[in-house]
């Protein structure tokens, strides 16, 4: 077995490695962007450093990988307005074609000699604990790895990389949740490489806590921690969800028992047609509901929290209401980078997907009173119940009064049509598309969702860890 | 108000008290049974005493009760068999047309000069602490009332009991699990009258702690709470539900805030038909199922907690199996007095009614297993699942694996009319009976009970305080 895994890590290894080549034009092409920040830089009434950050300024970059990332620092008395303005016009001097997106400030997002290049002004801070904005502290996170990886080293960390990529819980993003290369790259040179790193994976007892620098301060409530070398009051780790690390421990057992190249491939499943869909829903005979509605035109990031508060805010009251919701699941069409003409009729579809357990409630519901022996409040329910004709009751059960009174909505779908939706905990920009318009599908009729959404719709119906 | 109470009550009072010819007429009924019992003592090679118990000892029986009560205390010492055999010669001499009934042991229940009679041996013990069996209390109770009450507390109690009757809450047994005589007796002692002790329920507040003789030992978990001025130890209030301690504060508050001589009469609501019960059913739009079998031919007081039981177990395990049970009853058809020759077939039916808020389940249930982390459990339970073609999952929710396999029952029905039915928690008459065969009664077709038990049917489906 032990042949086994190392013959298949090699053969990654191999794949991911980018060759000599693909190391040099990419030594150029950042070189040339460092360049023109540089002499943007020196048109600025300020100093500033261009610093070169991220996976191709530490070498651990996976073979294909086409991002620069490129931070100028400015000093740390500037003012914020000041720092986005000249920010701003280094970024447009470096990638005239470039276009603005915006994070805790605004950069430069461009490409160049076939290069992906982010140019982002920062604040050159003492130390990262001392920063001003979350992106001041990248310089510092670039610089620890540095000092801490050689080249085999390197090699491993995109071995690492290669493999959560696989599996499909690459990347810090908020639709992902999963591992950043920063916290990657440290769990690697934690572990020493990429074997060590898997075979603890796989027996991990969350919290799984790891303190490179043994500096840490802070208590954390996630799964995973991962105190940042930089600064030992953050988890590096926090954005990981619970999910992420159980299908990362999943995973590497797979990989431990059976080691194969596969677990390093993204893979997504072959896409439901609407027959498909048609016949899971008649298999499994839940009742299904989706809403519809115009893909709010916000970054991911953004989105994503958005959407997975909505579905919760859903799932809650439509528990509430004795629905019984059996799973749940977002879908979004994916967000253009940027792009800040669109309508948002452009940007496609965001579903909220339920499904129920319970088709159909009584036309009556319980409620229930004080104890009777809360005689004020117990009085004042009986009497305004005791001659409602449309009411059973008030009966007494143990020390209480109840009645049985009409119930608002039969069916999930008489609430999702309704005004209530709205009542639900829901994200802002999801609240105000929903009240631009939103589409019901209920049962069957959510097949029309395969033509946008078939290999959601497939992962879903047939899903994996 | 208060004179329109007083005069209400004293409506009540009229009635309930046994007029002179009444009294003259028991006394002499009463005075020919003991003589008779002293007799057949005579005849014993053991001395015993003669003594009458109950109401018609303490003269507070209500108008029109025809009971007579008479014990024959046996020296303590005297054997168990020995007690049961003379208690039953005397109890035969006396009633030569009686029939044996069992509590803790055999004693004659018959009639004579049409008054009905119960003829019960007991040991005369010390003091109430020291009872050998529960009906050597009963002396006890009879001497501490009599001391205490006069004429006018007696007309007192007798309201009382008239109105704990009318509410429907007088009676020990536990079909009833409302108030006893002794309780009622207790409490009126305790307020001075019914007045003060009607007004002070309507405020009680759940636990209510009586303490007559200022001597319990003892922590009741129990609403109401009247130590026994016999026993320290003994709450006389132990068998009074809650429900019934709330029936009476809400009919108290009633009674004060309207007074009317109707609340001192027992009422039942007219029959439903058929017809009837399906409209209700057909309103409700629940999904009502009953469970008819032969009634257990046991007395009341040990069918009733099965019936209970039984009733509990059927909901926690609809519940647990996702029909989210709205409201359930038990029924059964009156217990025969004694009778010992029946067949199961001649006592009537007991029925099980539970009304489900959910009629169908989907073909599908989630079952969650261990959390990933748990290495040994987490990889059984993922083999297990893995290659089923039944199943879709595993996949990972949170920290655990989830699958999604068929599920066993799709409606109550279903279940309830497998042989899982019998591995409920059931008292073990119900079990013995439903073994010998049941019927299901689903949705509307419980009509077909209207018959047996149209009374319950209404007060079911129009259900008051």
């Amino acid at each position: 077995m032990s042949d086994e895994f190392d013959a298949v890590v090699s053969q990654v290894r191999e794949r991911v490695s980018p060759d000599d080549d693909e190391r040099e034009r990419l030594q150029r092409a950042a070189a040339a962007v460092m360049e023109r920040a540089r002499d943007a830089v020196a048109t600025l009434p300020v100093e500033a450093e261009v610093v070169q950050v991220g996976s191709t300024a530490r070498g651990t970059w996976t073979a294909g990988d086409r991002d620069v990332d490129v931070f100028v620092a400015f000093p740390p008395e500037l003012d914020r307005a000041e720092l986005e303005t000249y920010g701003l016009e280094v970024g447009h001097a470096v990638l005239p074609d470039g276009h603005e997106e915006y994070a805790e400030h605004p950069y430069i997002v461009g490409e160049m000699d076939g290069y992906a290049v982010d140019l982002v002004p920062c604040y050159a801070v003492a130390d990262a604990t001392a920063i001003q904005s979350a992106v001041d502290r990248t310089p510092f996170h670039t610089r620890y790895l540095k000092s801490r990886l050689d080249d085999t080293l390197a090699g491993e960390v995109r071995v690492t990389k290669q493999f959560l990529k696989g599996i499909g819980v690459y990347g810090s993003d908020l639709r992902t949740q999963g591992f950043s290369g920063y916290l990657t790259e440290l769990l690697t040179v934690e572990y020493g490489g990429f074997r060590a790193f898997v075979e603890a994976a796989a027996g991990w007892h969350p919290p799984a806590t790891f303190d490179l620098e043994d500096h840490g301060t802070t208590e954390f409530d996630d799964p995973l921690v991962v105190v940042d070398p930089t600064d030992p009051e953050r988890n590096v780790a926090a954005v990981c969800s619970a999910a992420n690390i159980a299908r990362l421990q999943h995973c590497a057992r797979e990989l431990v028992d059976e080691p194969r190249e596969s677990l390093f491939e993204p893979s997504e499943p072959a896409a439901y047609d609407a027959e498909r869909v048609t016949a899971a829903v008649e298999r499994r005979a839940t009742t299904p509901v989706t809403v519809r509605f115009a893909r709010p035109d916000v970054v991911e990031d953004q989105l994503w929290p958005q959407l997975r508060k909505s579905l919760a805010g859903l799932t809650e009251e439509l528990d509430r209401r004795g629905f019984d919701v059996f799973r749940s699941r977002a879908f979004a069409a994916d967000g253009e980078t940027g792009g800040d003409s669109e309508t948002a009729g452009d940007a496609g579809h965001a579903v909220l997907l339920v499904e129920l357990s319970v088709a159909e409630r009584p036309a009556v519901e319980r409620h229930e009173g004080p104890p009777v022996h809360v005689r004020d409040h117990a009085t004042g329910f009986y009497e305004t119940y005791a001659d409602d004709p449309d009411v059973a009751g008030p009966y007494i059960e143990g020390d209480r009064y109840v009645v049985e009174r009409p119930r608002e909505f039969r069916t999930a779908a008489a609430f999702l049509d309704s005004d209530a939706l709205l009542d639900v905990r829901l994200g802002p920009q999801v609240e105000s598309a929903l009240q631009e318009g939103y589409e019901l599908l209920v049962g069957g009729d959510i097949a029309a969702l395969a033509d946008e959404f078939g290999v959601e719709l497939a992962d879903y119906f047939e899903p994996s860890p």
